[in-house]
């Protein structure tokens, strides 16, 4: 799109200029475990910012908390925890998610409401606010440069790695630097999922501009990304842009604008993918292309029937390449289908040609559902309209892995945090 | 609703007076099994009929031809077979079911447009008519009474046993059997299924009367039940009545004819229940009840996002207790909801109150979710609308099952009836 070459940098969210980051250990899911699990990013200039949350209508206390103070001003910190979600927790989550916020904005000399905080974990505990509220002010006097690293790690889950991410590039003689962390791992589906991410940027950009550039390049990546059909509670995207590179504010509709929008994309997809690849016991990374669709909603609802169907998922885990539930599922997705026009691809090797099988030696079929990525092309041949997802396939390991929670639950109550 | 007992008869489709059943071994899906794979069901009186057919838009040819032929005349015979599907078979499909109603009615000496035909089986290899065709004439000579059990074993797949059931009700001084088969396994979902339901009754009813009862009974059965949440391409309900039991014409809107409808609807449900308890490596069968929803539309679509969720289905699995998961998917749906109003019940103990973790001893939920069958409630407490589902678990062994067909195929090359 544009003839601007991207570096990679080390950092993540603390690769922008002027982020400090910073994580400790409370204990929140397991008081025995050291490991990071509250995670802090700081821009001491003043940021713009920008959030998007959960579809969800049962949302979190810290999903509330933060959407509703972003309505009024903008954020320049974001404390954020893994181990508790803080979802269905009632008053006492509303207020433990507010305590979390203002007690990191006295410290950072901030008013309450420009602290984003976010949670990620289990679903109906109280938060551990005894061992969570003492460890603030060790997490603010950590602040550091370039240590964005902790915060990816202290995010995460069931997620096997911490993911983060980060470009520079030059525009017009000025250097501008974005990064990004995110964790995800189950309840991955489209209009986010148990999904976190942060996203900074040296960038000088106003309010308004930002935040379309950030709907924008969600609805290009996060909202393509399906690993199990389930949404969460509390997925929030967090965006601050702290103007530290002293460029020339974007004007809208600008190329630099243009130019950055291109670069955020560019970060998210990278982010949305290793959510993905990274998801819960995923063995296989697909890309599915839906194309020749009367409109782009008819392709929207196909890409999202394969990528959600069970069947369908199952023969991708078996390395199976079976076009018959990839078109059985294209034809209950509601969209516009005429059945003998439809044509399959694995990678570009044609399964189903006119609704039928077709000729390629299965073999070759097979070898390429062996690899452990691949991309899928559904074109119905009725019209232009394109959609794509990133999707994975189903495991018995998955299931297995979700099976239960029932033993932490046992754990907790022997600790004596829950009744 | 009616104080009219039922009382349960043997024989299944061939319950009711003057119905002849038969089935014989093709070697459809396996030229060396001698396993059941063709039935056929016949009256010699002339019937009225109507079937509901998949709304997947991607229709097996035998789904296409059965749904044309009954909208021109009713039907009087059923011929059907498991092991190939018949779907996606282009031109060369269509022919095959024809010739399979064709040489049926031939020998029948009926109208080939009044003969159904159905399949159900593996998706997108040709019919072996090689196999199928030679066998029509000993199908026929081996009509009996009495032998619907053939029929019920003829058009399983990978369900683990035969699904039928039959009733006899006395109204009016006039008696009126109604008896059933069915297959079902995967691809479970409302909208029907990879589902077949074969229904004779001995009651005369009116074409239009037959229809709006049928109707209003499958919305009420077999588009309530999900074991993956697919819906296959040759999902078909056909049900004949050939008036044998020489009642009095139900007139529309008579007591005879609702208590008739109950009455089907009962069988149905039976039916209904069964695919559900044997669908694919299943080992719970969970009613879900949603109440207090604003609407019904509401009701219905919290009922599918919960029934769906591969995350609730997994807990289900592992005997988990887990409301978290249910209340997320309640927020997902798209309905109203209101979080701090919601209550979540495992049978009649509350896990859920307002939204919270309610008091309830975990380990008395926990025994409830380790018995093979209970009920899960969601009230709303927003309205009066209600919607209830019968679903299942997802367990590893569903997803092992599902991998490949990979084997089958190549099978099938080998043994020369595909390229």
């Amino acid at each position: 799109m544009f003839d601007i070459p991207y570096k990679r940098i080390r950092g993540g969210v603390s690769a922008p200029r002027e982020f400090f980051t910073s994580a400790v250990s409370c204990g929140i899911k397991n008081p025995k475990s050291d490991r990071l699990d509250l995670g802090l990013i700081f821009s001491e200039r003043e940021c713009t910012s920008h959030g998007m949350f959960t579809s969800n209508r049962i949302k979190a206390a810290p999903v509330r908390i933060t959407q509703s103070a972003m309505r009024a001003t903008p954020i320049q910190a974001i404390i954020a925890n893994s181990g508790n979600a803080n979802a269905c927790t009632g008053p006492e989550g509303m207020r433990d998610a507010r305590t979390m916020a203002k007690r990191a904005a006295k410290l950072l000399k901030l008013k309450q409401r420009q602290v984003g905080v976010c949670s990620t974990g289990v679903i109906g505990l109280p938060m551990p606010m005894q061992r969570i509220e003492p460890k603030i002010d060790s997490l603010v006097e950590a602040l550091a440069p370039k240590s964005g690293g902790d915060v990816a790690r202290a995010i995460i889950t069931s997620d096997t790695h911490e993911k983060e991410f980060a470009i520079s590039y030059n525009f017009e003689g000025q250097k501008i630097r974005i990064g990004g962390c995110a964790k995800g791992a189950g309840m991955i589906n489209p209009n986010m999922a148990t999904m976190l991410c942060f996203i900074t940027t040296d960038a000088m950009i106003p309010q308004d501009c930002l935040a379309k550039g950030v709907d924008h390049a969600v609805q290009n990546t996060f909202n393509r990304i399906s690993i199990d059909g389930d949404t969460s509670t509390n997925d929030t995207v967090l965006v601050m842009a702290n103007g530290a590179a002293q460029n020339k504010p974007f004007r809208r509709n600008s190329k630099a604008c243009k130019v950055f929008f291109h670069a955020l994309e560019f970060v998210m997809n990278r982010l949305a993918k290793a959510i993905v690849r990274d998801g819960e016991r995923v063995t296989k990374f697909i890309t599915l292309n839906v194309q020749g669709a009367r409109t782009q909603n008819d392709a929207k609802k196909i890409a999202q029937a394969v990528v959600n169907s069970p069947l369908v998922k199952c023969s991708w885990n078996g390395e199976d390449p079976n076009w018959g539930r990839i078109i059985h599922a294209v034809g209950y997705s509601g969209a516009s289908v005429k059945e003998e026009l439809v044509d399959i691809y694995f990678d570009k090797k044609i399964a189903c040609e006119g609704g039928l099988k077709a000729n390629t030696n299965p073999d070759v079929l097979r070898n390429i559902v062996r690899k452990k990525e691949f991309s899928i092309t559904v074109n119905l041949n009725l019209g232009n309209a394109e959609y794509h997802m990133y999707t994975s396939d189903l495991s018995p390991e998955y299931v297995d892995f979700n099976r239960s929670e029932y033993a932490y639950w046992m754990q907790a109550r022997k600790d004596g945090f829950i009744d």
